[in-house]
């Protein structure tokens, strides 16, 4: 057996924590899984006197300035848990890598924006550099595409990898309440940030679908030109008119090869409820990967959380402790190829419509006469009896038809008189 | 980039020819994700002139005997699809790992009765040993375990291992029909051997659970003295009990600490309809891992075929083609522990009873009192009307009770003079 494996971890929050309790309680299997022990020998955190419920040995070197962890002779790995893709993370994951030293990290947003030149630095100086945590928790999906299933070509990858956005869908869709009564519950019981826009805006998606998409597609992870929509505009009563449906919304992150290129893109889809997609609850995440040989693949499990996060930080740690770097994108960085976005104007896709109209006559004729213009199929319609002046909801669910041709009508549409508010379109997953 | 990886396959079947296809028709990205050219130099089949749909280059070297693969001095690695744990694979396997070539094979069998010992051989040589094909088809089950979640203690893994008999019991439960008569249309349809035995009398979930217990706790694969019960014995009408319950039934294998050893069987269960594993439909595989850190996680997807295991195969010689073999059973072979078998009896758990029984005063009585007597707590019971002079069905469930208890009342039961067939117990999953 070798000697040990010494880490340094920057970063003592929820998730440092739980990773210093997971190496103490199981160090035993840990080592034996590991081939050798792994040692905590250093550590940065921005109050060092703050209290907390570990115990870290006395020989442990505290830094305040994280940086400082890459240049300790000593240590042979440092996990950054600081989070932010410039600044003190970025800064020190790229000196722990030029000198040779390997990193994990769980920060989604460094691996999203600077990915690959972080992978290059790593190959370089022959190090590893690993970030299972960085997409859904702890389930273990880049150990999957990279390893488990990494013989396929993937027709498509689909995830829901935001917890709290998919808690939020879902106690909507229990409580029948909206939006912002749920998000503001969320806030109150600290599952939810006070500036939500991360998670609600479909951003921490991006991050994470970007990451799968270079590893899925051999491509330079990116984010610009994504398109992102969040889910501030899904109303209760979308909700509600989904379920009568038989669907389920929920906030998607879905990479495919399209056209010449890779069509990468964050919206919140309608999900037959018999999906497996549809079952995913609270603040569960989800990946599915659809592969030319291995078919459909489910991966379920915690997205977020002190535990998830250091399971999946420590088992890189498991890996990197064997010595062997792979190319941490899963090819050669100098062999990724540039990111080709495919506009989404030639997807194919079913689609969801609810428009506010004025209860008069003639208005579904002009509607659907919109509809007709552009080649598109309505394939089922809800008009519900009611009562009084107000605006009557109509919902529409379309045939397969192109993204170009629903947003031509879509432009149409907000410019009838009759149509009170901007209809609302969400996209059908199938 | 390093020269080609060589390989020899054992046996051309439908796993074999997928296989082959898939190199081919993947070239370029395999080439990419292994770092060098996967080349297949040789094969061996039954018979070298049956039909294929494949076309394998014409200097592809054929042997008759597949042992001869181990002594091609240009083969780096050799992949075994022969099947069985003695004969011609456990042969070819040995040989090739001791002249030093890498193995990759989908034989659970030969990995269950035999893993520990070809994990030190292939340790002894510096040979790589991977057989994620082994278990659960094309999910990346033996890949999460060794290295995406390996960072847990595993508190349970729970699967639904066998294709077959997931759809029979699927089926049934779809449409009513007993046991026999949807085996005989799998049998068919070519969904069921004619030897069903493997798949539906729970031996083939045996193999796979046996792979899990070795990578999950650090023991020597063991089938001996493992509990097995297959599905021959559920009736259409323990899956309408079941189902007004609202529970499905599943052959699981579970595997889990207890006591001072480890408790691995394979039975039918009763699963909430709202538990993941209830959902898993047809030929369907699934592995839920119970996990101290990263919590439930639950893969789900094809478990057999050519195409998911042909996925799990190649992407096993990707992992091999970096030249790193970690211990094929997780850990070293010598530190392997030896398995400790907790019996069943300690087990505490729910349970499902359904008894066929006269009609008579006093029954119910005599029935509930040997349940009190052993200090087992009715949670439920259900005894629909029925006419005519037929025996009635009296349908259970219990609170949680030890098995050694519900076994001793099973057997005083049996004795009683109302009860009119052999009481059917199934265990609920929680």
């Amino acid at each position: 057996m070798a000697n040990a494996l010494n880490i340094a971890i920057a970063g003592l929050g929820t998730v440092g924590c739980g990773m210093v309790r997971l190496i103490q309680q199981q160090q035993a299997v840990l080592q034996e899984r590991a081939g050798k022990a792994i040692e905590i020998v250093a550590v940065s955190a921005r109050d060092a006197n703050k209290a907390r419920d570990i115990a870290l040995p006395a020989h442990t070197v505290w830094e305040t300035d994280a940086v400082a962890l890459a240049e300790h002779e000593d240590v042979d790995l440092v996990v950054e848990l600081i989070g932010g893709h410039e600044g003190v993370a970025k800064e020190l994951v790229e000196k722990a890598l030029a000198a040779g030293k390997s990193v994990v990290t769980a920060n989604k947003a460094l691996i999203a924006h600077h990915g690959a030149e972080l992978a290059a630095l790593a190959e370089a100086n022959r190090a590893g550099l690993r970030f299972e945590a960085a997409v859904a928790g702890g389930i273990p999906i880049i150990d999957a595409i990279q390893h488990g299933v990494a013989a396929n070509h993937f027709s498509r990858i689909t995830g829901i990898l935001n917890g709290t956005g998919n808690f939020i869908l879902t106690t909507m869709q229990q409580t029948g309440r909206e939006f912002d009564d749920v998000l503001a519950e969320a806030q109150a019981l600290g599952y939810a940030e006070a500036d939500p826009s991360f998670d609600v805006d479909g951003i921490d998606t991006a991050h994470k679908l970007a990451i799968l998409t270079s590893l899925a597609y051999g491509t330079r992870p990116q984010l610009e030109h994504m398109p992102i929509e969040g889910i501030r505009s899904i109303t209760a009563s979308d909700i509600a008119y989904a379920q009568e449906l038989n669907y389920r919304i929920k906030l998607l992150g879905i990479t495919e090869p399209l056209g010449q290129g890779i069509c990468q893109r964050v919206h919140p889809c309608l999900v037959h409820r018999d999906l497996p997609m549809a079952r995913v609850r609270g603040a569960f995440n989800a990946v599915q990967i659809d592969g030319s040989d291995v078919g459909r693949v489910l991966l379920e499990g915690q997205g977020a959380g002190a535990g998830p996060t250091a399971s999946a930080v420590v088992s890189d740690i498991l890996q990197l402790a064997h010595g062997t770097h792979l190319p941490p994108l899963s090819i050669a960085a100098e062999k990724l190829n540039p990111f080709v976005s495919a506009p989404m104007d030639a997807l194919v896709g079913r689609y969801y419509i609810r428009l506010s109209v004025q209860d008069a006559p003639g208005v579904l004729a002009s509607i659907t006469k919109i509809f007709a213009a552009e080649s598109i199929s309505v394939q089922s319609l809800i008009q519900h009896e009611h009562r009084g002046d107000s605006p009557a909801d109509v919902i529409m669910t379309t045939h397969e038809t192109q993204e170009a041709a629903m947003q031509c009508a879509l432009g149409q549409l907000k410019q009838l008189e009759a149509v009170m508010e901007p209809p609302q379109m969400i996209r059908i997953y199938s």
